[in-house]
């Protein structure tokens, strides 16, 4: 199949481009490579390091002996889009290009107005060509699962059965989302929902887990050919950066109490659902919603299982509390549904801890590259705008 | 009260500008006069011939013997947003600086995209601003009734209690809106929700009806202070557009079978509402939402209406059905609920009949104006991207 990868150059689009070539589809890609211009902005780095655009595509040649479209370019701009979706005629489109950081969006009333602009724009512009030059195509947008927020009840795959005051209708699952950057994805989200609507678009909307891990099967040898892992206050999501943390005997950083519950899946995981989802694609006419996880843990508990994992690897590993820069509930329900994903022949793959352990020995490889940010690794951008450096907090503080 | 207006030129808002003024408020603004610009391009006029920025600005200053602070400007602009709310410090911001049509947001990519981008920077830039200008303001921001969609289960304001799989919680009511226009309104609900969550916002979401009438209560007499009354495809809706079709003897344009129902109220209620919201604010960190109508009716009842009305006045009206440009469901259940604006004293003010009695006359001095655009009548801008005339159906066609 000719998947188009709007974002080829991030964590997840690099890793997909091998991943589906593997698979015998025929892949095209674009990026602004602006995920790199993110990380620096915060000073900091990839802790696995990456190469250039070109390296990368001369690698990947090298890799697999077939060349590679992969066009820098900005997907905001719909000439860009469209022309490109004319010569390369994709069947599949696998949008994974967005601003996808909540502390980058909630900095400053400019970096929330840039986040929310660019990542509408690129959608919209996605919907649009699609429509306009491939109507058959299939899109398999990302959204995440914090687009439904901490709701007191089950969250189910995007839609749900609702009586009130007597009657009844199937509606779509209200979107609760935690920053400006969450706030974007349910926008597309709706966007998208309402395209499929009038056009007859084919789409599968991705609420995805925060994803973890450096590796995925196959994984190509060549270091050029590596994923990017981010470990910034910014980027880094969680277990990610408490590994990271981990390398280098850095505590690791827990946010209020910890007890907050996100779901999580592991890269190869990411890797496989999508591939599922292009696979399969939806009907003409129709949008569906995959919840697309793994599991949901705790982040107390995640630390913890990365501090075992450390300590058995021989790291010291320390878990501190800092004040929680976000605004969010610590003490919630949390029980999103999958059974779509399953019903495709998804089965999470290895445990959390396995995962885990790999990654450590993959970062053990590179610890002057995290050592290096060291000074970054407490967080200061807060949700009510100030920056101020979290304070360390003391457990008898916290409410379990 | 210091109310600030955005959007202070058009229809609404340069009517609340003197229906505050003459219930004691002081009142400043501010606007880009886009309105005028949209209006132009579909080969339009205001059916009410309205003055010049300045002369406006003259004519308020000579009626109420006060200043008025109505500056031309654009709210994308934060540094403008910001510090004009630093100079006026206003204790109310009542956000109208929208681009407000459906049909115009759907003509293009072009137009989608600076559609739902002016609305959503618009709407970030007075959140910021009341963030870190004047944290007590008072937001009464307007949405849409439309920003709901046409759920088979009565709408109610905002909020939903749900239980689902066992278990209860108090939801946002899930938002379904039917072009990119009103999706940017479901943006910016989300988003000022959001805002109002971490920042403890002050904020009044207003889903309005659709607004119709020439008149206000104490209307000042001075042509100059009319506001604006469109009838174009874009920015004419229903019964304005009827009302000045009938001032002319064209046929009314029913879109499809015209059984859709939408809820609707008179621009002297709209005044009257957005002056209660204001007056009464929400409370620190209350997000509420109020349902903002005077009666639902179908859209074909109330062509009907217009016909029987204009006919008493010697008007010879037809009405006619045209295949409908838009997606839509035109035989659906609807009914939101009223609750919070009657609790405040709100009363629907006088019936639809004479509300057109007294717009068919105002109409009746300016078929000139409208005669001139007859050739615009007929809506040619389609839900699915091409531009093609309405072709006149039969009725013998559409299932009641």
């Amino acid at each position: 199949m000719r998947v188009f990868i709007a974002g080829i150059d991030g964590y997840l689009g690099w890793a997909l481009a091998h991943y589906l070539t593997q698979h015998g589809h025929e892949v095209a890609g674009a990026d602004q490579l602006l995920r790199r211009d993110w990380v620096a902005e915060t000073g900091s780095v990839s802790a696995i390091p990456i190469a250039s655009r070109d390296d990368r595509v001369a690698a990947f040649e090298n890799e697999f002996g077939k060349s590679l479209d992969f066009r820098v370019g900005d997907l905001t701009d719909y000439d860009f889009v469209n022309s490109f979706f004319r010569e390369f005629q994709p069947e599949s489109i696998v949008h994974l290009a967005q601003m996808p950081s909540a502390p980058d969006s909630m900095q400053s009333q400019k970096h929330a107005v840039w986040t929310q602009c660019n990542n509408i724009t690129t959608n919209l512009n996605i919907l649009y060509a699609i429509h306009e030059v491939v109507p058959d195509a299939h899109l398999v947008k990302l959204g995440t699962v914090g687009e439904y927020g901490q709701p007191n009840i089950d969250i189910p795959e995007g839609f749900f059965d609702v009586e009130y005051n007597g009657r009844k209708d199937k509606l779509w699952f209200p979107r609760n989302a935690g920053s400006w950057y969450h706030q974007s994805k349910v926008h597309d989200s709706h966007n998208t929902w309402f395209a499929s609507k009038i056009w007859g678009l084919r789409a599968t909307d991705i609420m995805q887990g925060v994803v973890f891990g450096t590796q995925f099967p196959n994984m190509p040898k060549n270091p050029q050919l590596r994923t990017r892992l981010d470990f910034d206050q910014s980027f880094g999501t969680a277990i990610n950066r408490f590994c990271a943390q981990a390398a280098i005997g850095h505590p690791l950083t827990l946010y209020g109490s910890g007890t907050m519950t996100r779901a999580f899946l592991p890269l190869r995981d990411s890797m496989r659902c999508l591939t599922l989802a292009i696979e399969n694609p939806a009907e003409n006419s129709e949008f569906r919603v995959f919840n697309q996880f793994a599991e949901s843990y705790s982040i107390i508990d995640l630390a913890q299982t990365v501090q075992e994992v450390g300590n058995e690897l021989g790291l010291n590993v320390e878990i501190r509390h800092y004040d929680n820069p976000r605004v969010e509930r610590e003490q919630h329900y949390y029980n999103p549904i999958r059974e779509r994903l399953d019903a495709l022949g998804y089965e999470p793959s290895i445990a959390v801890r396995s995962e885990i352990r790999i990654m450590l020995d993959d970062l053990k490889q590179h610890t002057d590259r995290i050592e290096d940010k060291r000074h970054l690794l407490i967080p200061d951008i807060r949700w009510d705008g100030s920056q101020q450096r979290s304070a360390e907090i003391q457990v008898s503080e916290i409410v379990h």
